[in-house]
């Protein structure tokens, strides 16, 4: 019998995602899930929806909650949380890095040095010095991870992962998407997706 | 010692107002909770923030997935479920009804009745003689009730909910408030707004 998967949509600027990315490798393992880490952008999404910035920017009361939501989540979890500023952060060099790294083996590692750093230290991760950082703090040397990361064959990664993304019927992050189709939005919505995967057919992948 | 209290806000037109109109009652008498009901209007709250029509159909795959989730949500709670068409209903009489019942003493049993129509079998809640119907049905007499309903003071009471729920930080609906102001969004944060309820100083109320 095939293993149950689940495709897990992030992006690195996205606040949600940061408990969820943090959280997920241990829920998935006990519910014996095999998770695909699938780090995409945002932005292409939200501008084709008439965004040019975070909803949480656009619409202040809703952006004033989702801080305080947040705090309490991480407090809940006793994940560290520090506000970036600014918020959003610029997330394209990160999640080339992490397309990178899932092509190796030190991905998942480096998606949640990212997040750490973002969200429970306030680093500015768009910075190449900061990632470089990270990379060295998991013993990945840093020149040609980002070497990698900024080859053709990896920005094609990155745009196929946001248009898969978007034919999932994704719209924000974190989303989680099952082997059949069937689409989860948000932190709060994790544990119900890898219960349905456990229950999914093989499905259409 | 003060019986904790949670503030409910809700709107006739939401979705995920359903499921948590439905369950409330039960869950805050298990703990121990005083609900105040405050049916309010989304409708100039969206109008503040640039949108003339429900999000979830101003953008089509944020409202896909929510039918979805509903459904889900529905299937789970055994709460049977049927999308209105159009969606979202006119709510401004349920409203206006509610408050009138809330100031006597059938307010959460119509509340719920409404629910019931609406997304449990379809029926068009905007229209009078729906209403009236549903009225007879919790033997309500309904001349009296639509004309209380009509009145000068139940149309400021709707209005009070409303800029209340504004003044709170409500930005959409079902939301939570507790007696220390804290806020929560959504049917998926009722079970924490209670806890928080319960946990809450008697604070500002």
């Amino acid at each position: 019998m095939r293993r149950p998967a689940l495709d897990f949509y992030f992006e690195f600027a996205s606040t949600y995602s940061y408990p969820a990315a943090m959280r997920i490798a241990a829920l998935a393992q006990a519910a014996g899930v095999t998770v695909r880490w699938r780090p995409f952008l945002l932005g292409p999404l939200f501008k084709a929806q008439g965004w040019d910035n975070s909803p949480f920017n656009l619409y202040p009361a809703k952006g004033r909650y989702m801080w305080r939501d947040l705090d309490r989540i991480c407090g809940r979890l006793a994940l560290p949380f520090r506000r970036p500023d600014p918020f959003p952060q610029p997330s394209l060099l990160a999640a080339r890095v992490a397309h990178a790294g899932l092509a190796a083996d030190w991905g998942e590692a480096f998606c949640r040095a990212v997040y750490a750093a973002e969200f429970g230290e306030g680093r500015p991760i768009g910075e190449e010095a900061v990632v470089a950082d990270l990379l060295q703090g998991l013993g990945v040397a840093p020149e040609p991870a980002l070497a990698h990361a900024r080859s053709e064959e990896i920005k094609t990664a990155v745009r196929a992962a946001t248009s898969e993304a978007e034919q999932a019927g994704v719209f924000g992050a974190p989303s989680f998407v099952t082997a059949d189709g069937e689409l989860f939005w948000g932190h709060d919505r994790m544990a119900e997706a890898l219960a349905w995967a456990v229950r999914a057919p093989a499905g259409r992948t």
